[in-house]
Parts: C-alpha cells; structure tokens; sequence
C-alpha cells in the first residue's frame, strides 16, 4: 500500500471528538481531514473564523462527518476556554487536543527586537500552555482521561539558528508534553508530540523563504529519503497518536523527517560526496578491503 | 476500538516478505503473528528449529499465511547468509527485516565474566550487523530497497545497572540504526527501531528475575499508565513501521513504555507521594494558589 | 585535592568582566565568588537592591576585587538594557553573562493558573532572552565576542512533573543555548549551559517543600554518589565555561548532579535493593557464574 | 588566559595514578603528558611497545613525572589483567582509567566485511569492557574507588555514515559509561566520558583520509568556532574529568567539538550562506522589521 493513503482500520477514531488548534489550514486541516474519515468529531480553532468556516464546510462535505469552527486566539485563555467549553457542550466531551498553532520567524537572532521573541514565545509555548490546563482540568474534574498530541519540531531538540523563538518554544512545549505523560497518567491523560520534518505547506514555506530563496534552499536536498514529506504520512501518524491504539506510548516524541536531522548531525554523512571510484582507490591504497 | 486490536487496514501488509530474527517465541512470534494477519509471508529464525517449526505451524494454522522457519544463530554470518538466502529465494525477495533476537544476563556487573560480557555483545551487537549486512548488500545487489526494524530497549539511551551488557548491545544496535538510516538511504533502504518497556513474556521475566523477585520489582508500578504492556501493541506500532506507511519515519526510535523511563528520570516525579491535604496546606501556607 | 576548593590556575579570569543574573544569593552568589578570586570583575543584578548591595560588599571584602551590583528584573527589557550598559560603561566591556535568574513553583499542574504558569515563563525564558538579545547584539555590534553561560536543570531534558512551568522555560533556555551557539559563533560568542542537580541553597529549597517534606524527599538519597553538590563545585564548573579554557566547548549542556537523573531513568537501576546473599542465589540458581 | 595553556591549579593530580589505554600516540599522549605536568604518575598502554617506551621516555625527561609503559592488546583479557596488575604493584593503586584505544574504518558500510565490523567492536567496545571489569574488579574488591574517562565521539550520539562499526561500538561505551556510573558508584567509582570533535593527529586523520581528500573535507569549515580543537584544550577537559574536582559529575558524556554535531543538525542552520543584504529586502518585504 501507499504512503498517501490512509493507513488505520475504517472507523479507528468512530465516537471520539478531536479537537485542532490551528486547524483551518495548512498540516491541521489536513490531520482534522482524516480523523473526520476515520469517524471522529472534529472541532477546529485558529483566529480566522472565516478561513475556519470555509474548510469546516468543505471538511463536512468531503467526509460527512460533523466539524465545529470556533475563533480562538491561543494567547487569550478566556478564548480557549470558551472554545474548549462550546466543543465540550456540542459533542458532550473532548477526547483529544492537537495543540498545532504556530508562530515562527526566520531571521538572524540578533535582527529580532524581545517584542518579536516574546511574540513567538507566547503563541508556541503559553498558548500550548493554556489549551493544556483548560482541557486538563476538565479531564481531571470530569474523570474521562483524555489525551494530547502536541506538534513540535525536529529542532526542538537540537536548537536551530535562525529560527531561535521558535526553538526555545516548541523545545519549551516539548518538556511540558514529557512532564505531563508522567504527572497526568494517573488521571489517564496521555501526552505525545511529533517532529515533523520537512512538510511543505502552501503559505508557510514560502512566506518564510520568499522567491529564489526556496529554490535555493530546497529541503528535500537534505533528506536522506530525497523528498519532502505527504501531509497523509503526518496525518496518519497523528491519527495513531491520538487513538487507543497508541494507548502504551506516553511521552514520546516521535520524528517524521525521512532522517533529515540525522544527516546533518552525524560527523561523516558528507562522504556521500565521496564517488564509488574514490573508495575503490582508498581501498587499494590499504591494501585489501577491509 | 481497544489496543489489543490489530489497528492497520486489511492487507496492509500484503505482498511483502518479512524477516523476524528471535521469531519464535515472545514479542517476536507476536510480531510475526500480526504481519500474517496483514497479508505478509513470513520467516522467522532462531537457534532452536523445533520450537521454530512448532510456532510456523501454529501461525499457518491460524493465519491461513505463509512462514518459512529457519534455524540460524546470528552470530555465524554463514548461517545468518543461508538464513537469508533461502527465505530470498522462497519468496522472491525479503522486504523487511526485524532485529529482534537477543540475550541478556541480569547481574552485578562485577559478577560477569568477561565471557558473558562477551556473550551478550556478540548476539545483540554483532548478530544484527551480520543480519545487516548480509540484508542490505543484499538489497543494494539487487536495487530493490527494503527496511530495517530494530529491537532495542529503553536502556539503550540512558543505561542501566545490572544489564551493562545488554545496554552496552543495544545502544550500539541504535546507532548503528541512525547510521545506517542516512548512509543507505540512497539505495531505497530504511533504518528504524522501537524501544519498548515493560512487555512481559512467559520465559524471559521469570528467568531473569525467578521466583518471589518478580512481584517485588513488578515492572508495572513504574509505569505512569499503570500497566505492562500488551503484545498486540508492539505488534501495531512494528507493523507500521515495516509498512508503506511509514515511508518517511527513518533513523527513528519510538519508545514505546507507557513513559516508564521518564518517571525515573524527572528530578520531582516522586512527589507523587504527596497526598492532596498536603497540597493544600502548601498552598495555604503561600497565602493563595499560585 | 578536594572537591570544595577552587580549582582553577590563579588568575584565570583576570582581566574579565562577568555579569550573573540572579548574582546576589544562593549559586549565583557563590559562582560571582569564585570569578572574583580569579580575578574577574563582576556584576551581579536581581529585583532586591538591598540584598545586592550587601553582597557585593561582602564579596569585595572577602576577596578584594570589584563588585557592581544593579537592580533589574530581567522580565523588563528596558531594566536589562539599564543594567548592561551600567556595566559597561564602568569596566569597559562585560566578557561573559552568566543567566542565572530563575523562579519556580512546585505544585500539581492542575492547581496552576495560567497566571502563574505565565510567570515562570516570563522570568525565566523571557528573562533569559532579553538579556541574551541586549549582551549578543553588544557583543556583535563592538565586535568583542562573548560568552553566554545560562543555568538549567536536569530535567530540561525529561521534563519532570510537579514543576511543569519551570521544566518549559528551561527546556526553551536550553535550545536557545543551542541554537545561539551555532548562530552567533561567527561572531566569537559561545553559548554553553550546566544543568545542576541538587544543590540547596538556604532559601530555595525550604521554600519549595517547606517543613518535614525537606527530610522526607532528601535529594541525596536520588544521588548516586550519595550526597548533594557543593557550590564550590558548581563553581569551578561555572569558571571553566565562562573562562577561555573552554574555548572550543560551544553548545554544551554539562549535567552536574552525581548521576541523579540517570539513576531514576535506567529500567533496573532499582535492583540496587537486591542483597548479595540474593545474587549468589540467582547464580546458584542458574547452574553457575555467567 | 590562553587555551592552549594547562588549566588546572599546580599539583591537581598529585599522588594520583592515571592509565591510559592507547597512551602511546596522539590525544592519548597529550592527555597524558598533562596528567604528568599536574602530578601524577602515568600507565600507558597499547600494542606497539617500542613506540610506548619512546614516547615514556620522553614524557619523563619532559615532565620530570613517572611513566610505566605496557604492551596490551586491550581485546585479550589476560594482556589487560596483567598489565592493570603491573601498574597496581609499582603505584600501590591506580586512580583512575581512560578509555582511549580505539579502531576505525572509514567505508561505505556495505564494503566492509563482517569481519572488519566485527573488528571495530572487538577493540572498541570489548576492549573497554575488558579494561572496565579489571579495574572495576580491583577498587571493589580493594574498596579504593577509582575514576573511568572514556573517550567517545560526537556520532556516538547520533549516529554516522561510513563508520558504522565505530559508531556502534562508541555508543556502547557510551551507555556502558552511565550505566556503570549508577551502579558502581555505590562503590565510590564515577564514570564519564568525553565526546571530541576534530582534534586532528598526525596519524589518524590523513589515515582515515589519504591525499587531497583531507582538504576537501577540511573538518574546520564544518566547526562553528571556525578550527579544529587544540590538544591543550582535550587535555584541560580530561584533567577535570579525573581530578576531585568533578566529584559531582558521574554518568555524564561532555562534547567539545566547536560546535559541530549542532552546526549539521538544526534544520535551518544553513542559512548562514543567506548575506546580510538579503535579509534586509527580507525585512523590507515583510513590511517591517519583527
């Protein structure tokens, strides 16, 4: 079978509610896309009503199954608990939470003002933050567990340049995600994150990279699989995360980058560069294979 | 749906050949059980050929798929080319291969002989380099890609006393993992592996811990989510990970514990002890809640 | 030698000029110290003048060198900018920042506000990034290079329950460090970290589990080597990474804790409870010695 | 003060005896001539004993010190114990153990033979193990305590192309280092390890790359810090790391490599080839400057 297809058994997610922030567009529209195929409710937040209200509608036709669209700025708790309230009210209860919003710069640190940082600081991390208290202490008070998956990525381990608010706040979101596997099992929350990799989505990359510059930097150059990810591999790997299928995996944090941080990481993976000739001689030069 | 179902579409599996090393008994034959159930023909080798053959047996009867057991001890990469050799040529080609024999000693590592340390690095460590690279030139021969899985343990990262050996094993498995999933994945071949904690299985538990030993240290109490783990979970997360599906995980590790590890590991997750009263009257004796 | 002495050459950072946030108690004071006796100058800032100011006379008379004390609440980057150029305007130039200023709750998450989450953030990794974007963006416009030092914690890593702001904001320091190191290396500025384990101070530690609940956790039976750290020890650390002998160490986080962390992370590292008499069982048991 | 200086207070090392595998040559020698400069009595072994007893004497005329050279294959258990023994008799004890003899192949991993696989391991890993359990045997048995240093590499992290069998065999090391760290410390045995990044020898590096392709793969331009390492400064680091004054750090692997896993890692760290003037008409695009 293929990657672009959808790989769990039909009705995997059938009677949860599955709840998206960043939801309208982009890597969330296309995970809420098939947790509504895998017979979830879904209910998806981000600022823009209006974009959140287009890809409901389009959602609900595609797959037939029920969206919610509610207008929610992360950084405002009074709005994530309303939203997380108007999902708990229409659909009884909340399952899971995709905590996907995302802020991001690309420039040099030193071009950034602490307004700019902070900025990316209070979307990534506080606003993770907040979407986790509301619905943790309503699983807690209600007893019904609940689980999270939060959207980090591959540099939230290793630090980037370029990219530093955003760095300090998913790696920020990464801890909370392990901390609360631990702290919050006993009310049976479970508590993952992903890494993805390279997934290219229509706005993001190319307004972070404008013109040339994303031709220059094509980040399938540096995967050692030679491409970009699907957005149905993530989403797939999501689906499995917030299923009971993944019921014994609780603060992990998986990577999906076809090996790409890996192949700047290792100290000789540049003697790729080095042809087959070259090897032959060096092997002669010693004499024998080894 | 409940975490002791197989989670993958109907024939997901279908049409690959699949190869468990340790296939016999335990996790292993659990693996092997499920790529069976997903349309896979299967090959599992181990020391011992007639509980081999009991197990293919069993999982023919009860699959209605296709296993080939082969006796192969992994440290002789005469045995382990045959091993390989024969599935090859039963079925056609081995798409996969499952890293999953090993060994282990639980003891003061003061009390080891250099033999034993010896032992253990030879199974674990160099078995899985001879299956690799028998599997790998192999497929680099023939263009045909394939994937590796390797079996290794939460320890591999962190260590852990009293197994140095097995740590010392698997954490070269894991790196030889990230290694492999860069340099060859040019040729179409990936590299992944799962850590999995706490899986009991009817021999390997008692014989490492026997008698009253077992219920003092039962695993289950240091797992956050309050239980070992089930076979059939390990059996979904492997069979993603040699399917399509997961295309473009490679070089990864998935811990798959219930977050057993991190409960050692975070300085304060002990705190648990405290009882809610007490939370209170810490809180009271800030003067207000944080 | 022992342990609670300095350990560096005399004079080691002669000539420097070192600013420790959070410098006026507790491990900033003591690192502030020990720069001193090697000849650095010092600055050290926090939110309490009154304390500062005692401390730096204390320190100047106990070794003779040159204290400047500053208030400034890092939360505030105007108070940061203040207090940077303070520094230097008076000795000329600041070599190293030393990010020391932290704060803390120890609570179930549940029974956080967002509020107080907020406020670990902002002190922490706010705090953190303003002075590191007001030191960096000197250092790069007057081309002197530079050295970052910032202070984590072990759990930075696994995260840990119970200090679930506090494992974010450093997480977040954490990947600034890293990523900074990269960044801003073609400027001459490393970025290192040390993540201590337990190292009480008077008031912190009492603070946080105030009364019995002191003995009852005593961290230095987490501890492997079986005691707490000395803030000599601490120190000399601290000395080596702000001095130029650790010149090519760059985006290294040194975890100084006597093995705590590892202890509580490895799978069997509690059979440490298993008695001799039980292992020579074991062995007997299996025929003979492995 | 400068890094290519001692760093460590006159004496640090008296009354100290340090082993060091692979003493003879390279880092093994710098390290410990700086063992000797500090005060301690030096054992260094490896298999080559006319280079041994050439480089002994030199160290002795230089440093005025005591040195003992051993042949020893540290893969043959006998050789190890004999030469441990040796060492114990002349000094009265030995302090501490650095594991630094070490093999490798720079290949495609699948033009290595099982057998050179299989040699990497022997010496690597079984050598250290073999080294480990002497010595460890000896400060238990002899209730001293005792110090392991393990020289690793930055891939035993993460893993690395075209020297797979040492990648594997370090990453052993590694987790043998915590784990051991843990369950000998009981016993008053710290183990840690340090992980180099380029510090070019005479020898290895023009071995492991012959002719021109040692400047096209200049390590230098891969290093943030914009060189390779000095001798000195490995040498600074190993003081500490067998000194009294790192009592507080056990299980702990410390990198110093300029940067440069990190460098390769981040994702976006390659966006130093963007100029500066690029990155205003970035700003300008977007308006204005974030």
């Amino acid at each position: 079978m293929n990657y672009t297809e959808g790989m769990l058994r039909e009705g995997a997610l059938k009677g949860k509610t599955i709840l998206v922030t960043g939801g309208g567009t982009g890597l969330g529209k296309s995970m809420g896309m098939y947790f509504l195929r895998l017979g979830a409710n879904l209910v998806i937040t981000s600022r823009k009503l209006d974009v959140l209200q287009a890809t409901a509608k389009e959602m609900e036709q595609e797959t037939g199954g029920k969206v919610l669209a509610v207008a929610c700025d992360v950084r405002d708790v009074e709005q994530v608990q309303k939203a997380f309230d108007e999902a708990d009210a229409l659909f009884g209860k909340v399952d899971a939470v995709v905590n996907n919003a995302a802020g991001n710069f690309i420039s040099p640190t030193e071009r950034l003002s602490p307004n700019a940082f902070s900025t990316v600081i209070d979307i990534v991390l506080k606003g993770t933050a907040n979407m986790t208290l509301v619905a943790g202490k309503n699983w807690i008070a209600k007893k019904t567990g609940g689980s999270f998956l939060n959207i980090v990525t591959t540099y939230a381990w290793t630090g980037s340049a370029y990219v530093v608010p955003s760095a300090a706040a998913k790696a920020g979101v990464l801890a909370m995600t392990r901390s609360l596997a631990v702290e919050w099992a006993k009310y049976g929350i479970r508590s993952n994150a992903i890494a993805p990799g390279p997934f290219p989505t229509e706005g993001a990359w190319s307004r972070l990279l404008p013109g040339d510059l994303v031709k220059k930097f094509d980040p399938a150059k540096k995967v050692p699989v030679g491409r970009v990810g699907e957005h149905q591999e993530l989403a797939n790997l999501a689906a499995y995360l917030v299923s009971d299928f993944s019921a014994y995996v609780n603060g992990e944090v998986i990577t999906i980058d076809g090996g790409e941080w890996l192949k700047g990481a290792g100290e000789f993976n540049n003697l790729d560069l080095i042809p087959q000739e070259m090897w032959d001689m060096l092997e002669a030069s010693r004499g024998k294979k080894p």
